[in-house]
């Protein structure tokens, strides 16, 4: 059973989507990240106000908990999201690595209102050449020599 | 067969992955973005620099070819990256829209050196419950309800 203090926060999640709707900021979505029983930071679809499409709340809310953290991984942080993760967002969240996810209304949910994340789910299961957006291999030993000197590198930061 | 151009655009991604090696700043990954037959954009894994996990070399591109074009959607644009996309980054190219994708090296020479997209790709097919993290539902109407105003909404931007 859910506790009132995740309640809480996802709906501040929700309460984000809902003032970016209200007042056309964006799209029906908001996020906000946890850290020690306090929201560090949150994020509201900002695609279409900030001509980003990575601008997705999830994103948003990410990038700026790592700001505030001044690390890349959310270690031990949990991320409440209105809408379940989009490909991207889902991507997003395991370079990031909270400890765990919640999240409001489902891709179904999302795909009725004409948010088709399912279309992309499908491409990424398709091979290179049969997707709608056509991918093509060129040059791949050039970029191998590259990650070789990577490998090599003595002043990386590995992660 | 590859032509001279595209072999041109996909060393300057290469040479952008370099770089990032040789100067230390960043994962040996580049991007860039052409439209009409010259570059309008480049990025370049910044990750560990920037403490953005989402700062990956195609995001970094998109981000800054909707910059150069004041829109959200990269359409009459071909993306080239010395790395097969991440999911991350094969959303985010889904979610721009360019026509076309070329990449260099896959996502397997990319597990070689430790950079496992794979992990996530095997996670994106698991139910919720069975992911290292873990995604748990929560207060799904309240956000249904937002999609509902979302869809009443008439100052919306759809997209």
């Amino acid at each position: 059973m859910a506790t009132d203090q995740q309640k809480f926060f996802m709906r501040q999640a929700i309460k984000l989507a809902l003032d970016n709707v209200q007042n056309g900021k964006g799209g029906p979505f908001g996020a906000v990240i946890v850290k020690d029983d306090q929201i560090i930071a949150s994020g509201a679809n900002s695609v279409t106000r900030t001509n980003d499409p990575t601008a997705h709340a999830e994103v948003m809310a990410i990038r700026a908990a790592c700001e505030q953290l001044q690390s890349f991984q959310l270690s031990d942080c949990e991320l409440y999201t209105s809408c379940e993760p989009c490909p991207m967002c889902l991507g997003a969240i395991y370079w990031a690595r909270p400890k765990k996810v919640y999240f409001a209304a489902t891709k179904v949910d999302a795909a009725n209102i004409n948010f088709d994340d399912q279309f992309i789910y499908d491409e990424i299961a398709l091979p290179h050449a049969d997707r709608q957006i056509p991918f093509e291999p060129l040059l791949q030993d050039e970029a191998i020599a590259v990650f070789e000197a990577w490998t090599d590198s003595t002043q990386k930061v590995p992660y």
